[in-house]
């Protein structure tokens, strides 16, 4: 720390993402990314010529993407915002929705652990709420809170989902505050609200490239939203960083959403994949929560959840453990090919001396 | 606007980039851009390989490029940081440095527009201070000053530049504030004041890839400093958007560092070109600020500046105009190829009738 950061940084815990050795080559099934390349298109696209242009700054209104990912879901480029990955719209939300007194906000007190950072770097006044007991989120917890609400759907690390009904009753009994719904892993099998941001003002739904388009590097997000909110974050953009999407990943966006069936088909793979590894699982012992994701949060009553963390780890298996006291059990599992679910099948399985 | 937005983004004015006109084909000289592409091994780095590779996510720690950076200055990666353009670290310098009392910051009137809408995005208390007559930065008006300090070095739109030893009156007169020198524009023909952070824990260099390097589609930039101010903008990199560097930047970032000799041999030929062109619009009637940078600053006091913006733009030749008061007469003029400025040229003596 220098003697110049501002005071109300001082007790600020950043987040810590997942780690990325370099000390060996692991199955890494510990960031929830996908073990599909992008499409063929996304390879021919990013060519000698396009980036022989990178001489040139992209366009700040990032206008063919939004358009595309507009008509791919049947809304207009002013329903569209893109970012720099998915936190960077989360980053922008807290920051343009929340604060104090009416733009408090609430979140689940297990979900994605970055909700919690922002909340703190701004200074807003936040509230997290207990999961159930079954680590599901309680929508009655949610219905006419008259608060912002920042939910993953599904939740992250434990997979689960609500269904678009119960989204919906969350965001209409709470008309004078913002729902944000972060989607970053609803296409792995969960239901969508984009469809209902035409009827409710206050609803943004984000989504990112990372995860079922296979563009975790190429750092691309998008939200989804009223011409309102959009025009905000469009505001905070262009007062911090107009530029923030390069000319290379913007390409590999536009013919990402070309070459949507690629990508749905591979999310179909992952979930079938997801469903056989959840099963072998749960026959040798292990509870499995109920996964809607590309990952699967799993315990069992034979090792502590940092002690199997670390035995993988020693074979060659990444998986990521939280040490939070109430899923400490717990790790949670990337679903990479089924060849790499297979060695780390056979690694819980020689850990445990099934 | 939505009903969600903070009240205190009410007033705020988001930064306006240059044009990026899609009606036609234009001679390209408003937004600083260089006229040459990245060089051949940029180019080849980024190839269907690392494109496939895209599946992951990219180092959030970004070791190699600082690496790197780090080696061509004879620092250590500890005093490197690297984000999304330069845009991005201004973004976090004032976020993480600047404020109310000591906290404070001032900067010239006239230099990169971002500054202030920085500074009104995050409440901070700021001065700008005036020009001298001649459009040069007075450096009697920051010595022993007591708050930080943001200068553009050169300066923006003007091109001028102060000496090194003058910024090191500055920053040695101020220990107990940051003094932020922002060198987008130094590689052509400005002293750098990078060899000096080893003597000035408060001081941070912020640089770009955006011009010398030929990569303002990559949105890269880097800042030098103490390791203590490096750590502080990590912080809040990983309080916001650990991942703000994408892969395929990253590489291009690498390998262009390694072909240094190229992009510096562009560097002289721009600022041969620019010495040229500054003598032919002065014989022509122009003033021209002494430019040490990829654009000249000039005027006539044949037509008002505004109205040749107006007539190159009807001819194809797209410059910068800046409504400001006391700059209003100028055009800001990115220095292309030869043949770029010759088209410039030939259409500034029509519109003039020379």
């Amino acid at each position: 720390m220098s003697r110049f950061l501002n005071d109300r940084y001082l007790s600020l815990k950043e987040y810590v993402p997942g780690e990325q050795p370099r000390d060996m080559k692991y199955v890494k099934l510990n960031t929830n990314e996908s073990p599909f390349p992008p499409s063929e298109g996304v390879v021919d696209a990013i060519n000698a010529d396009s980036v022989r242009l990178l001489k040139l700054y992209p366009d700040p209104d990032c206008s063919e993407l939004r358009e595309k990912i507009a008509g791919l879901f049947g809304y207009g480029k002013e329903n569209v915002f893109v970012a720099n990955g998915s936190d960077d719209i989360l980053n922008f939300s807290f920051m343009a929705f929340c604060g104090a007194d009416s733009h408090s906000v609430v979140f689940p007190e297990i979900s994605y652990g970055f909700y919690k950072v922002y909340a703190d770097l701004y200074g807003v006044d936040y509230t997290e709420i207990p999961l159930a007991q079954d680590f599901s989120v309680d929508p009655e917890d949610y219905i006419g809170i008259g608060k912002n609400i920042v939910i993953a759907n599904p939740n992250a690390p434990t997979g689960l989902a609500l269904d678009r009904a119960t989204v919906e009753r969350i965001v209409a009994s709470n008309p004078d505050n913002l729902v944000l719904v972060d989607e970053a892993y609803v296409d792995f099998g969960a239901e969508s609200c984009v469809g209902l941001v035409g009827k409710y003002d206050n609803l943004l739904v984000v989504r990112t490239f990372s995860k079922s388009y296979s563009l975790a590097g190429a750092r691309l997000g998008f939200a989804i939203g009223s011409e309102g909110l959009i025009a905000d974050l469009n505001k905070i953009k262009f007062s911090t960083n107009p530029y923030n999407i390069n000319r290379l990943s913007m390409i590999a966006g536009c013919r990402a959403i070309e070459d949507n069936m690629y990508y749905m088909n591979n999310c179909k793979i992952i979930a079938r994949t997801r469903r056989r590894v959840t099963e072998e699982l749960r026959n040798i012992g292990f509870e499995v929560l109920d996964s809607k994701t590309n990952f699967i949060f799993a315990r069992t009553p034979e090792m502590g959840g940092e002690e199997l963390y670390a035995e993988l780890k020693k074979r060659g298996v990444l998986v990521r453990h939280f040490a939070r006291e109430s899923i400490k059990d717990f790790n949670r599992i990337t679903i990479g090919t089924d060849d790499e679910m297979n060695v780390f099948l056979r690694a819980v399985k020689e850990i445990l001396g099934k």
